[in-house]
């Protein structure tokens, strides 16, 4: 069995189109025999903070020396920088736009670097596509043993974006389940989230905790208060949208 | 070449949300090298027929000692059971909500567990996707050479669920094609399909035996009788849904 | 590593059905350890432009010796021939319908047969999904080794379809970027693209030359002239669909 750590890709590019596909392309011709994975390719178009909270949710359930690739890049073809960087755990791709900022614990990266060796990058760059002709490459270097020392320059730790005081609604899932940046402290007991003119609480262990169709509050997967319809929807059920405010009481 | 057997994933997480690549990390983690494929992650959520369908239609196209990990788990965090089973041909790991009532065959489970060793789940199990904290552990633990007997206690065969005298659309797949529950001797020479108050028949051999933008009865895929719109999607044409009855006249 | 060529998948079956996980199926019973990758589900249903489209984008940047299987069949079940193909670079399985029309340079290809031997496809073949029953049987003999005379005879290269003096949009994709016929070098300098009523130009060089928001007109990464809206949806906005007319103007 190999043990080779896999290539984790993460991106806006959706299914629709063969972009995904052509950075596999480029990957197995540059890194054959090393194990390519989709983290999620549905990433709302350009929503940075997105990939950021998807990121830092899923690095720890990959193995060691896992290489993430991360391609939200509203700012391609600007001079936005490429970052590589490096934790106890894994190393990371991504641009410099705030991705990296909500990795944690053993996956927070200690060591950064600026891509700018483009002998590394296909010979024909695209405005455009960074995925193809920048990432993939790069990462299938790194993948077949490149010394990261030859991509490019140390630099200094970003800037982490600003975080405002938000409480709101972080992320609707597939299930239409709304997490919220809160975490069960913040909630207590006895107490509930209101969200929507709705309240709902106080939190519940499951959602066999409460009938078919209702509302609940509970800590789900992401170690995040979620609210749920039980067997429903509840994002579509309270026209729900990420950004909206939550509030405990 | 490896002929490691695989592990085939079949959810309902959808793709927006990174739960399948988290499976998947977990399963690179702790079974580097095992082949991993998606059958499907699309079934309609918490739709536990359509992934017993999916499942016993699928499963005879796969190799010899595939393990299927099946996770539609409306029941998630409640006391339902997690089952393992085995056929003669291949394994599977599910909830116990009749997952795998339709398998048939050499594909129907003879021997039974239910899924108890907690060693063997994630350190921290959530309330809300046992898909990454005790599925993919599990199957990962099953595909590196764990012995069965230490998932569990043996246990009979599930009760099946009832089945009604259903005759009607068991599914609508991407081309708007409408699966029904009819096989092609139900039908028969000279007779036709009726549904939402349409007639289609009789049973045509191929789409082509129609002018684009008719409608047809074929039998499709699945050996069962499909109604399509050659070029077209009968679904959307005609408003038909999963569940709507058909009658043979 | 391994450095099996992969087969590469594009088809129009959508993730909603376990279509393309049965196809898989066949690949692992048929060529365990081949490497199998998508190149895109997605495309619109029976959308055989489309298809030859990502299929001539895509392929430069596959390895070497890939095996592409497109499976954009309308008319599947009636008398169309399936069609191998070898290039210099790689080989290629589909309908005869025009898929592979739009290869060039080193991809195009060069010698053709037709697929009749039946001892290749699955013991039974159904009427409506020879994807699974002849196209993926087919490629794992292929990638197994099969010389490729015993698929069929040689056969004259296809006919092109014909190709009316269309420019118009052909593709729009998941950003809502509209990718068009249009080479640079059409457009020019100090000339706009016209479409829908709107005069998006002259060529910029990046998304960030306009403010966020704004319509742009640029050389995306197929090498074409494709309409945006910086961090926005251009054929949302100005509601533009594939085969649209454009002009210069």
């Amino acid at each position: 069995m190999t043990r080779t750590p896999p290539i984790v890709l993460l991106t806006d590019f959706g299914l629709r189109d063969p972009y995904v596909g052509m950075m596999k392309g480029v990957l197995l011709s540059r890194a054959p025999g090393v194990p390519v994975v989709d983290l999620c390719h549905e990433v709302a178009p350009q929503r940075v903070s997105a990939a950021a909270f998807f990121l830092a949710a899923s690095a720890p359930f990959f193995p060691e020396n896992s290489l993430f690739v991360s391609v939200v890049d509203p700012g391609v073809g600007s001079g936005r920088a490429v970052l590589w960087a490096r934790s106890r755990r894994a190393s990371y791709l991504a641009p410099d736009n705030g991705t990296l900022d909500a990795l944690s614990g053993r996956d927070r990266p200690l060591e950064f670097r600026r891509v700018t060796n483009r002998e590394l990058f296909l010979p024909s760059v695209s405005r455009t596509f960074h995925g193809r002709d920048l990432f993939a490459p790069v990462a299938a270097a790194l993948a077949s043993g490149l010394d990261p020392a030859r991509l490019g320059p140390k630099v200094r730790p970003p800037r982490r974006l600003a975080k405002g005081p938000l409480r709101g609604v972080l992320h609707v899932d597939h299930f239409g389940n709304c997490v919220t940046t809160l975490k069960a402290a913040q909630v207590g007991k006895g107490r509930g989230v209101w969200v929507g003119g709705l309240r709902v609480g106080p939190l519940k262990e499951t959602y066999a905790s409460v009938p078919p169709g209702k509302a609940l509050a509970l800590v789900g997967s992401y170690g995040l208060v979620e609210l749920s319809v039980r067997d429903g929807n509840f994002a579509a059920q309270y026209r729900i949208q990420p950004g909206d405010p939550v509030h405990v009481r």
